[in-house]
């Protein structure tokens, strides 16, 4: 683990066509641009290097993301975002063979507890969404006299994202439906928190959505987002994404850096998000082999720097 | 581990003088009694012997389960049960130096996640209780915007049992209680599902709402119910009950059978509840180590062979 500097910077930049982005924490902190980070795109992007932008929020469909980015003055296309809801929803329509000319919202029925985001991207590949929005456990409801009518005999998945309507009726139904193996279990991602802007409060991630199910259905879920590399490996598929030739800039070194090196992409952690870099050198100085998997190639304190190293080559 | 039968049955009567029952599984099933088990009770209480009821369920308070075990025909005072939400008051009192003449309801405040047993078992021990019942996530909630200005500064302790009023709202405010260190954390178990009548539905159980705040807060709380040992602690201690002369009736490998072993008591697994003799034996042939903390000492059937067995004696 190197910091990134003018010395290693020109040939990060030289041996890299791809420059993969991590967005909060690293572009922007909730709906606040982080400086330097619209600069460093654009020039990334004029030097002809493509630009991704991968995140586990599933709280947006690509159009929405692609949106916000451009509003903050990023360099953006619908298809340069990687996020959870259309990974999530392309896996899927896969799983259960959808075909690409069904009509949205008419194929094969699933349960959902996730985003109106995640919803309308299932929809859209043509999945027919039931069980999102609020589902109050009822007022006289006993779990001695719970019975499984009120189940849906067709439902083919249950897909999990973050889902701040969840309730117990929803967990028993989900739990339910998993009952039966045949039923595909699909979550977004697993992180345990959002990244929060005060040390003094905690938010609650999707992690805490899926985790109760987890434990009451005994089964793991198919997991999409970071540090799972379905949406690195949909890359390399399906738009020829040659890892050798890219880096991820992240700022968490559970989900961002633990990708990177899974998927032996070079990596940078920038210092602006979730980690610090007393975290990162406990793991660079860590003689336990497991440790080895979140050490970042390279270290830098924000996408300022990053820009500032830009300017100089 | 042997089938308990007439030959060290009358072996096992005459070296123990305490009796402890679980209830869900081995006594009854819901609301209904099983075959047996009022007989088996009145006659070993007939013949001297003393009878304990402990329950994970947090369900009810000790006088309701009392009034509960009388109504079925079992004999029982509200002194013979050993529930988690009175001990879970117990602990709590004891962690908050609680004096014992404190008016209900007064003194130090804590945040419930749970049932009304267990905030009336609490309120009964002087805890002044705030956060249980119904708390949906508002209708425009956003996790960017929460900021901790609703929470309680008074609160030290944070106490999670069955809540089937879990909301993502009460996650949040569990977790940033549970953010300061000083703040106690206590759940009243963590079993992951509650025995269901039917193989083809799942209960999620206290365990799931437990879960996602151990997730979110990076915290373990202490775990009142089996199997941990806190409840026969108190019974040693205040009670004097002497485990070697002890015998732990149950129908659960892990939290019964688990309890007892860490107890160094004797142990019988009854076959009418959650665990197989299939899975007793997978334990019993073990290598592991770890797995011979769930091999019982007996097992039988059900409580109408236990009374068969008692009136040979």
């Amino acid at each position: 683990m190197l910091p990134l500097d003018a010395s290693n910077f020109a040939t990060l930049l030289e041996d890299h066509d791809n420059f993969l982005f991590d967005c909060d924490g690293v572009l922007w902190k909730g709906n606040q641009l982080l400086a330097g980070a619209a600069e460093s795109l654009t020039d990334l992007k004029k030097r002809g290097k493509k630009i991704y932008y991968i995140t586990n929020n599933g709280a947006s469909t690509r159009a929405q993301y692609a949106a916000k980015c451009r509003k903050l003055g990023l360099p953006a296309e619908e298809a340069d975002i990687v996020c959870t809801a259309h990974f999530t929803a392309l896996h899927v329509k896969d799983l259960l063979n959808v075909s690409d000319f069904v009509t949205p919202g008419t194929g094969p029925k699933i349960y959902v507890m996730g985003t109106p985001a995640l919803e309308l991207a299932l929809t859209d590949l043509g999945l027919q969404c039931i069980g999102n929005g609020p589902d109050p456990v009822p007022e006289d409801f006993l779990e001695d006299d719970w019975r499984a009518e009120s189940l849906d005999k067709d439902v083919r998945a249950v897909v999990v994202g973050f889902d701040k309507h969840i309730s117990y009726f929803k967990l028993i139904k989900a739990a339910c439906y998993l009952n039966d193996p045949k039923v595909h279990f699909v979550a977004t991602n697993a992180d345990t928190t959002f990244p929060s802007s005060s040390r003094d409060i905690i938010i609650p991630g999707t992690g805490c959505i899926v985790g109760p199910i987890v434990m009451a259905c005994g089964r793991k879920p198919v997991i999409i987002g970071k540090p799972a590399t379905l949406m690195i490996d949909h890359l390399k598929e399906h738009f020829y994404l040659d890892v050798s030739r890219s880096v991820f800039i992240g700022d968490n070194l559970h989900t961002d850096i633990g990708l990177a090196n899974k998927c032996q992409m070079k990596s940078v952690l920038v210092l602006s998000g979730v980690s610090t870099l007393v975290e990162a050198k406990r793991y660079a100085e860590s003689t336990a082999a497991a440790d080895q998997d979140f050490v970042p190639t390279f270290y830098l304190d924000d996408m300022g720097t990053f820009y500032s190293l830009l300017l100089l080559s």
